[in-house]
């Protein structure tokens, strides 16, 4: 079951640049920040409500971040949906025929997470997530 | 005060196709669909969480939607954030220098709304909404 929004992903190319509107101009609380090699990015997490926003900063050119910043520019990268069960829910998904990104649960910033991809959803590049302790 | 994600806007090119994953594969409940024509568009909200997807067709391909449409493609459009009082949050963004599509609050699908400037948000379409009974 989807219970919520759980962040929405925006590519910048400088995390500094991003957090005086996110943070300093909006006022929203950054409790989190982190670098995460394996997939190419530096993210500062934000609270909004029950639900987050993800700044990504691309460590390099050659990282899926920076190739979208390279194609599309700045902007909204990707939605995550928040499920108490993201194993069964990919299951769902694969029987209804959902193109995937990933075929098993993997860890990410968010908990147990797995990208559907976009073709399946209009153009939107969606991740599902489960938070884990 | 920002208080949560309102929604976040999607443009499709069609809004049955769109159903067809975010109502019948996501299971995200419909809660209003309707017809703006001073915005040219076709919408359907869902609710997800205490949140919204807000699905956008555009009415023809001279809409800002349908031109989205032309330039990008499907995919994400915009973010909504809920705030109690949107004309304060104007007076506040305009005192710090945020560029602005609407300098006075309108009415839209999400109550009292105005729109800033994608350059102020790393080119993020920002809304900010103030729910209207």
């Amino acid at each position: 079951m989807i219970e919520k929004i759980h962040h929405v992903g925006i590519a910048v190319r400088s995390l500094d640049e991003a957090l005086r509107f996110y943070r300093d101009v909006l006022g929203l609380p950054v409790h989190a920040s982190a670098t995460v090699e394996e997939q190419g990015v530096k993210a500062a997490l934000l609270t909004i409500g029950r639900s987050e926003i993800e700044l990504l900063e691309p460590l390099g050119p050659e990282t899926p971040v920076g190739r979208f910043l390279e194609r599309r520019g700045e902007g909204l990268h990707h939605l995550c949906f928040q499920t108490d069960d993201v194993a069964r829910e990919l299951d769902g998904l694969k029987a209804k025929g959902v193109e995937l990104v990933d075929e098993q649960p993997r860890r990410g910033l968010a908990g147990l997470i797995c990208f559907l991809h976009p073709r399946a959803q209009r153009g939107v590049l969606t991740e599902l997530a489960q938070p884990v302790e």
